[in-house]
This record gives structure tokens, sequence and C-alpha cells, in this order.
């Protein structure tokens, strides 16, 4: 087995190679751009983890997992320019440093580019990899769209956002990793078992994300701490303190979520109250540990050794007692 | 062999299959609008018509006509968010029905779904279609960006230009005829020698487009005749004129592309007039036929019946005698 950071430099020197100069620049310009703006590289890493896992050289997993991280960023790209985001990593989005129409051209290429890193995979491989991709893409896509109608709807229920954080995120942590399970070979119930791991470990990692948003350390944390509170996002948090609090309180509550402020530490503050006092802020954690375990417990299914399946508990545990 | 409305119904019961109630609706509802739009359909049908002529049933090739209707939909979505089209067929553009947020996100999900189609064929099959597609798809985003970048370009050169019709026109053309090729499982060469000629038809295909935008007739030419010299769109005819009029006429016609008025009939006219005077309007005429006629040429290479080729030779020149 590797290490965590081997994988992340046999990543990054990929990803050196396929930002190579071609033409039209305006096209393809924004694909360098937006792919070095760096990021935790988590899913790739995920895709070579498990390829290790199974027993394959790590290396055969480069394709799939730089797949995996075009198709991400252009999840990001384009959600970017739905969302008006001005920032992405603390930089420029490509719509913003470009304009909106390069936005969409250079994100369509890279949805192509993804599909195209399959193809040095043999026929087999190629077919059950690109068909786990077009699945889990659509998925995404779907997530996204339920994430917008939800910003205008009030009467959201916890299984509904938990379906939409699923597709919108967890997904694709799943598919990583059994993107490394297919190309190791390994067997179908292994397969389908570490998708599951990885499924239940996005979803913690976005209700974890939920939280941090609000309870995070301004010190360490890289976003603005209390952004979804600014934003009005009903978040698991959110959700979860309406249903608890007593009427008089979520009214309140609703009321804070209806207006867009110029000086947001107030509300920040008045709703992480609500947040505590309600229970939800708890919850919130017990959800995180509750899905967290019911991964671990997908790890006793695999038929891997023993210490490989301690190497993905304490990744695990490492990204849900992270501070970023 | 069939006849082109065979291969046209087919496809449009198939057509029927695919756009079935699917969840969140504001991502799949503006799929099935597009789709159902109407149009020549000329890209499935040359796929079902290749997949019969190199001996296949032709319906096995309907998920590959499938897809490159999908795909070319896509692209018009996207394509009509970039050039802000209001309308599409005489009827509302996605993102004005709408918005631009569901226009970026079902072409996405339209742009999955086409690779999607290629599942129902077995796996080397599926990797022949799967890597045509993204090498095509790619092309004809450069096409697009090509496109972009020359309206802010007045040095474009008609090399450039004929590059940037056959990457955002012709190779989806020559794509859609090698699929049913690569369907029909015909030799390697036959599935080549399909593409050039779709490749070359396309080109004369779009140069035709753009003589029948200025010199159509306007009683069944189905867009506005002149719609391109109103937005002083580059075009074979211009930059042919502009290479065959002298200084102060190639002046007088830069000029004229350099405006944006209220009414453009004069404008219209005079133009038109240009191309007629230079010898552009010929030079195109000229054009359509030499890449028609290198197109007929390909024929002769390919492996199969006279019957057969003359067929292909038929809806060649119905296409390029087209008023629509």
């Amino acid at each position: 087995m590797h290490s965590i950071d081997q994988y992340r430099d046999s990543f990054l020197e990929e990803l050196n190679k396929i930002t190579v100069d071609k033409e039209p620049k305006n096209l393809y310009e924004p694909v360098t751009y937006i792919l070095n703006l760096g990021g935790k590289r988590l899913r790739p890493i995920l895709t070579l983890m498990s390829a290790d896992i199974f027993g394959a050289d790590y290396k055969k997993g480069l394709s799939a997992a730089m797949a995996v991280e075009v198709f991400h960023n252009f999840s990001l790209v384009h959600d970017d320019i739905m969302d008006d985001a001005p920032l992405r990593r603390g930089q420029q989005t490509v719509h913003e440093k470009w304009d909106i129409n390069t936005g969409i051209l250079s994100g369509d290429a890279m949805l192509i580019m993804a599909y195209q890193l399959f193809e040095n995979y043999n026929p087999i491989t190629f077919q059950a990899l690109a068909k786990l991709f077009s699945k889990t893409a659509l998925e995404v896509c779907e997530g996204q769209q339920y994430d917008v109608d939800f910003e205008t709807r009030d009467d959201v229920t916890i299984p509904e956002y938990l379906k939409m954080i699923e597709y919108k995120t967890a997904v694709l942590v799943g598919a990583a990793m059994k993107m490394g399970a297919i190309v190791a070979e390994t067997s179908e119930e292994n397969q389908n078992n570490i998708y599951q791991f990885g499924r239940l470990l996005g979803i913690a990692f976005q209700l974890q994300d939920d939280y941090l948003d609000a309870f995070g350390d301004p010190e360490t944390f890289g976003k603005q701490v209390g952004g979804d509170i600014i934003e009005n996002k009903k978040t698991y948090l959110y959700l979860k303190a309406l249903a608890f609090l007593d009427k008089k309180d979520s009214i309140q509550l609703e009321q804070l979520f209806s207006v867009q402020l110029d000086d947001n530490s107030d509300k920040i503050e008045t709703v992480k109250q609500y947040f505590i006092s309600s229970g939800s802020a708890k919850a919130t954690q017990d959800a995180i540990k509750e899905y967290t375990e019911e991964a671990f417990k997908v790890l006793d299914t695999l038929s891997i050794a023993d210490d490989k399946k301690s190497l993905l508990k304490t990744f695990g545990t490492s990204l849900m007692t992270r501070s970023v």
C-alpha cells in the first residue's frame, strides 16, 4: 500500500501531462486554469487508493482518477455559472475571468474529455467505467437540479434533502472508488460494496460541510463561516432546526431566512443559536457519525486484508474530523 | 434497402420511447421539448441508411442514430444560449422558454444521455462508437469556439473558415454515417470512407446553407433570407467577396458589415449585389459542387453494390438541390 501523498503526487504529475497547449486557446485555457486551481483532490485519490486496495498497480487507475477530477471540475464550472459565483478556491471563477459563454463551452469540452480518458482501458473495462460514469454524471445533474428547485420551495423535507446531497455529491465519491475497483478487476460484490462505502462516506462528508459552514473555525475553515446562513441555504442544520423548534421559533427562523442583509453578523449569531438550542447542531453531528459508521460497517463485507480495511477506516475518520 | 421515410418513421417511433416522464421535471422536460421541435432528422437518417447499406438490419442503428440526434440537440441548446437566440425552428429556445441555467443543465444531461445510448451495444462496438463520438463532440466544441472567435476577428481566412464549418457541422455528418458502418461491422476501410463521404457532403451542405441564407427563395426557405447579412456573419460568401473585390469595394463591404441597422432591406440588397458582382456567389456554388463531387468520388472506393452507391448519390444530390 502507498500513502495519500504518493497518490496525490502521482495524480498531480499526470495532471501536468494533460493540460498541454491545445487549440483553440479560448476553449482549452480555461480547462487548464480550473484544473490547476488546486483543491484536496479527494476523489482521484480515492480512485487510486481503491485500485491499490484491490490489488492493482495503483497507477493503472490514473486515467480513471483523472476522468473523475475532470468531471468534478466540469460540474464546478457550470455550477458556478448557475450560482453566479465570483470566486472558487479564492480565485476568479471561469465565467468571471472569461465570460459565461466560455464557461459553458469549456465545461462541455471537459465533460467529453472525461469520457476520452477511459479510452486508455480495454473494451470491457472501458464500457464498465463509462456506464458507471454516465449513470453517476446524470445523477449529479439531477442533484444540481434538485438543489436549484429547493431554492424556491419552502416545503423541502429531510429525506428530499438527503437525496439531493446524495446525488449532487455522494454518488461521485462512490463512483470514484468503484472505478478503482473496476480497474483492479475485483469481484462485482467488492465493486458494489466499495461504492456503498464511498456513497455513505460522501453523505457524511457533505453533512460535515454543512456543519463546518456554520460551526467551523474561522482560522482554519477555507470559506467564510456562515456563508450558507447568509445565502439562506436550506441545509440539514436548517431543516432539522425547523423540525425541532416550536411554531413560534420556527416562524422566526424562517423569517431570518427570507431576508438578504448587508451586515450579517447578528443574523449568523442568532441562527447559530437556533441551530444549537433546537438540538439541530447535535442531530447533524449524530447523522455524520451514523453515516460514517454505516460506511465502516460496509468495510466488513469487503474481501480484502484487515490492514487495508484499517487504512480505509483511518482515511474516513480523518475526513470526518477535519476542520477544512 | 429502405426509403428515407422508413428511416425517419422508425427514428421518430424510437424518439417517442426515450422522452418519457423522468424526475426532476425541470431537468427532463426541456429535453423532451427540444427533441420534439422537429427538424429534418438528417443525421439520424444517415446513420440508419449507412447501417442498411453495409448490410445490417438498419434498426440495429437506432440507438446510435438517437445518440447523434440527442447530441446535435444538446449543441443547439448550448449554442442558442451563447448566440442569445430567442427562436429555434420557429419556437422558443430552451433558455428563453425556461432560463439560462435550465438550458445549461438540461444540455449537460443530453450530452450524457447521448453516451448512454451506446450502452445498447456490445463492449467492442460500444468502445468504437464512444471513441468516435468523443472525438467528434470535442471537434464540434472546437468549431463552435472558432465561430465565436471569428466574430471579433477581421482577418479570418478562407481555410480557417472551412476548418470551422468542418468542425462545427461536417464532422458530425461524417460520424453519423461512420456509426452506421460500425454498427454494421463492416471493414475499417469502408468505415473511414463513408466518414469522408459524410464529412465532404457536410461541408457542401454548410456552404449551401450560407448560399441559401442570402439567395434562398423567401417562400420556401425556413429562416429569414439575409439573416447572416443582418448579423454581419463572416460566411464563405462574404470572405470570398472580400478576396475578389478591389480595395475600394472591399472597404465598402467591410463598412456595411460593421453596422447594426433597424431596417436592413437596403443593406441586404447592396451586399447581395457585391456577392454577385464580385463573383463570390458563383465561387460559392462552384465550391458546393466541388465538395459534392469529391464526396461522390469517395463512393467509388466503397465495397458495396452499385445500386447502394446510386442511392447515396441520389440522396446527396437531393441535399444539394434543396431550397430549405
